[in-house]
């Protein structure tokens, strides 16, 4: 197993360790190299109780052993001081007092929760695009009161975002700014989290409208894809990919799958002629983040794996390879209206929500901004 | 009821009567106000055999009676020779000879199959969009040799085509010429027919693709919004939209959805500045097809149908409505890549396939151009 | 249509008319040839409130013209005072003390709740069944305090109980007394209201286990089946088939289908020799329960639909038969364990739920229990 | 990894490699810590083509690696004369003929294919309850013309069989004989094979019916469970549980499940009165095959784990533990018309295909019944 700089065990501690995102977080954490589970947190109703009997246990693989007897804490601060990492799967209705007062506390938090994805001191990152983003994280610390040493937050994307993102990245790295951007999406009920979506709702329908998703993807992704500029002040901020205007349109639907979002995406370069569709596979083939090249232990082999089938990704078949740690993407070929389309398939609860916080946790051990002891 | 211009019933037959789309046929004709079922063709492993004994039927509601005991035959048009008007649900592997044969013996064919769509003097009708393609037949049955007198071949559209560009002729009658159009499909496993799709390929999934289905919603688009020219030799030709060039692009999914395919659709008008949602939306509830205008009896009273409900329509709560003859629409909304946005729902085995021929055959029979004696 | 007796209209409210039993009351009702929606109560919440504003409607077709704008009240007595009939989709949690207000104010309620199906003076009445029950309503009346002239519950079963009795009576009409019954559901998502069954628990799965469920079923059948037996006291009390001990083993299961419950049902009669699988069938289709006979205009015209196709019933091809108000019965066959065994369909939100409620207040109505002024 | 008798890899042929089961042979064999894949059989079609290009590959898991590039050979036994065993996942119209002639040129066919599952000198073994019947194997061998030294066949049983069959065994050796059994099941399609149920038939669907399924469990069973008569002949004879005649009547259901067949199950015990349901689940956890007491590399820690919640097992929760090469049970309880119920839930393309056959092959091994040189 691969080691972290300085050789230890990390404690961490799980926010919301009870929630659809938190068995996710104890399904991963339990066989990660570098981190060992120190603290479970949830609400009230389960603190007291042994892991075991607090949740209603949903994966399709047992409770790890290592958690089953732990006792779940109520999520506050004093809990988790020995954690030198906090991940967190709370429901958005408490993420942002709950973070809020954790970071307060110097703790380091690699949040799923949507409530700080907008904060201008926050960075919100995928981990195989835009780590370089982590590097607003000394001044969101100076902007604190008091300026903290060690603690910080961290977001992830929205689970459709992330996806999407990581061969658009690719793409730009490869071809330069792109200027349009259509995205339709097939998305899994699980990115609903429990119980989530009546199933007399969904079974033998789709549901053509999620609430807020849209808007989501069409600000987050210039939030990604977009550079962070110095002002003059000193003060960085994210310039939204305003160097390069990017449009994006999102269609959001619901589909009767499980885990795993499918994404129909056109896209338009700047770049006049275009890439061909061999280029484009080429360039996502090639795509290589930095968060393969530094090493982190749960990046997939493959950041992009390009289909040539015509018929592939699809989510039965495709979302649980590499654990659901990359992303597929098929169908590579001309839009008649923008540039090229294809078919983006990204785990929505691996890439799309725990894998990517874990990434990121790992990114700023590796890059120093976790302060391990 | 409604009566037919001479008040007679119509004799009619039915070819590939035992098969998915022929089924349908049964169900709407049997209750038909002005046709009477008076031949079902099928292959000759069913020829011979009491229907009830030669179909395995598929259909909610039970085999019309009227039908129950009449006798399958063979398509051969020896057996049509008194059916005014000929229904064919023919797969594509038989259509096109029995269609050709049947128009040899100078009968009038309303096909569901692909064969035909492309042939230049075939007119590709959808019966809320087109119907004016009708005044190719003379022409057609003029190429034939010897020339008919009665017979023809009208086509009715692919199920995907059908539902979207009612409501893109609804748009450019209201707002002239649309410039580009995006659709992605999330299409139902009716569409492809029995024993189609494996259960193994499509519960909790989503399939990508779907076989020469992009290509010809791209195309028939052309031919069906387009006009047609009256060319310097006096033939008449399909102009396929040229006049006003639109690009097209079609993304198709296969969805574990039973019955009714739905579109999210992007249009670039070419009039600046493009209407707005509020104009879009007058526009399509405003739609009146000539088909409705000239009382043809299974027209539904709205062509298209306007939900404001944000997460409307769905296939499973909307796909019946009016029999499934008309098309929901909902969301309309500014899409910031291209002009307007909104999803469409169509039944793709009722407006989608066997409505669309019955309402063509209705609309010959109002303008003449099939002879009831 | 059919008359009711004296030939009026009679008017009916709908308590819980916003909820799923409630909508298809509704639906059921607007088009009722006898009963006049008068008044809709629901929560508070919803009180004062279009219908169409206050209900999230579920169903395929739309809301009846006839209340889209009529304002919901509050399930309180004063406002039902001009019904002649109240019927009851209320939860369990609601029913118990509203059910019991509303007949303390002299109305009578047809109820498909559970709440009051144990009571020893109210009749669970299964229509095709046991509606010779009705006559414990004047001792259910001379037991309130004071006691009531027209006021009354009368309670229909629960969905899964209700079909297979239907089949179970008519084997005992016909063969005598059943000995043992051993029934596995498999129950449509429906039958848990909305939002119900979470998709994630459901789509690609069953779940072995119905809280409750299997309790009420080896319970109400011994109700719904057994006499009335008169006291040495003058008291009339439900005897559970006493006389005939029958044995009840139900194993319920949920399974991912929309409508519709298919039961696996053997049994073994008093009877030696017991029937054989075609004297089964044929009593089966021969059953008239007096529902039929007396003109309740709900009533389907087969109580019992008999398949002879190996594979039938299925619930997606025929819980929509004859509007949902009978049962489908298929595979009659010798069973090696017990006597003979079948399979039963039967729509639990139709003769499953409201539509038994309507045909036991149609049989009230008939017998002059429900007093029509 | 555990090593077999003589620390040797053995090669292994597979029949019908391209198909539903050959796949599934193949994902497993890949990592079989004894068993080296050397040659692939299929038909004439695939014959000559690398593996990826003959198959359609339908697994969760990429193409093994050992395989890709193999080139498939028709199932002629020259090809597989260096296989010391061969694995047929051929379909039944192929099977009889192919897997006869590699039994006449001396080869040892472990079948998943039900031909020769009647044959009256061949085993039908589930792995985890009747490996005592390899006896009959010589037997088998000397009555072949000319007699055998290392072919034979073994075939496993049908997939619901196997699964449920596994507590009947646990239940017999704790308590002696069971009288009667009556199972209903609730099958996945993948049962069906591919393409298998069609879609249109079992979304928002059960069928009630699967051909010859029914029968195979009533046949089945009794040859498993029942014991080999010693003839005065010398002639060893399946006795069919005969000395303690076993009634099993079975209903089969197909599901909208992916993998893993629940089945109910209630059973009858000789021995009165019967054992509790504490006391049969305590007999279920203690069961120990001798599968797993002679060191089978496939068999699972828990040959039948028991689940003590309520609504447990599920095939989407369950059906991966112990990659399926287990069965689980749950709700345990009183019968109220036999004496115990519970629920079965098995893995049928595990335990109920390819991992069975494999696990055959390991104990024919350690037992020496297979040559290895």
């Amino acid at each position: 197993m691969s080691k972290n700089p300085d050789g230890k065990q990390i404690k961490v501690g799980i926010l919301g360790a009870t929630g659809t995102v938190g068995q996710r977080f104890v399904t991963l954490l339990a066989k990660h190299p570098w981190f060992t589970i120190h603290v479970l947190g949830a609400s009230s109703r389960s603190a007291g109780k042994p892991y075991t009997q607090a949740v209603m246990w949903k994966q399709t693989t047992p409770i790890p052993s290592v958690v089953r007897d732990m006792i779940v804490r109520e999520c506050h601060p004093e809990h988790f001081t020995e954690c030198a990492i906090i991940f967190s799967g709370l429901d958005a209705d408490a993420a942002g007092e709950i973070e809020s007062a954790f970071r307060n506390a110097d703790l380091a938090i690699f949040s799923n929760a949507k409530n700080y994805r907008r904060d201008p001191s926050v960075p919100l990152i995928v981990p195989l695009v835009n780590d370089s983003h982590l590097s607003i994280i000394p001044q969101q610390q100076a902007l604190q009161n008091p300026p903290l040493k060690k603690g910080f937050i961290v977001t992830n994307a929205n689970c459709s975002t992330t996806g999407y993102v990581i061969p658009l990245r690719a793409l730009e790295r490869a071809f330069g700014p792109i200027e349009s951007c259509l995205v339709t999406t097939m998305q899994a009920i699980s990115g609903a989290g429990y119980p989530g979506v009546p199933s007399l709702d969904i079974i033998d329908n789709v549901v053509p409208y999620i609430g807020g998703e849209e808007e989501k993807m069409e600000w987050e992704t210039l939030k990604i894809l977009g550079g962070i500029a110095d002002g003059d002040d000193g003060m960085k901020t994210f310039d939204m990919h305003a160097r390069h205007p990017l449009r994006v349109s999102a269609s959001c639907n619901r589909v009767p799958v499980i885990d795993g979002h499918t994404m129909c995406v056109s896209v338009r370069f700047q770049q006049r002629p275009p890439p061909s569709p061999q280029q484009v596979r080429e360039a996502l083939v090639a795509y290589t983040p930095e968060a393969q090249s530094i090493g982190c232990p749960s990046v997939p082999v493959h950041a992009i794996f390009v289909h040539e089938e015509p018929d592939r990704p699809q989510p039965r078949l495709d979302r649980y390879y590499q654990d659901g740690a990359g992303v597929s993407v098929g169908r590579v070929r001309q839009c008649p209206v923008l540039d090229i389309k294809f078919v983006v398939l990204a785990n929505n609860v691996s890439i799309g929500a725990a894998t990517s916080s874990i990434i990121n946790a790992e990114l700023a051990v590796l890059k120093g901004v976790v302060k391990v002891e």
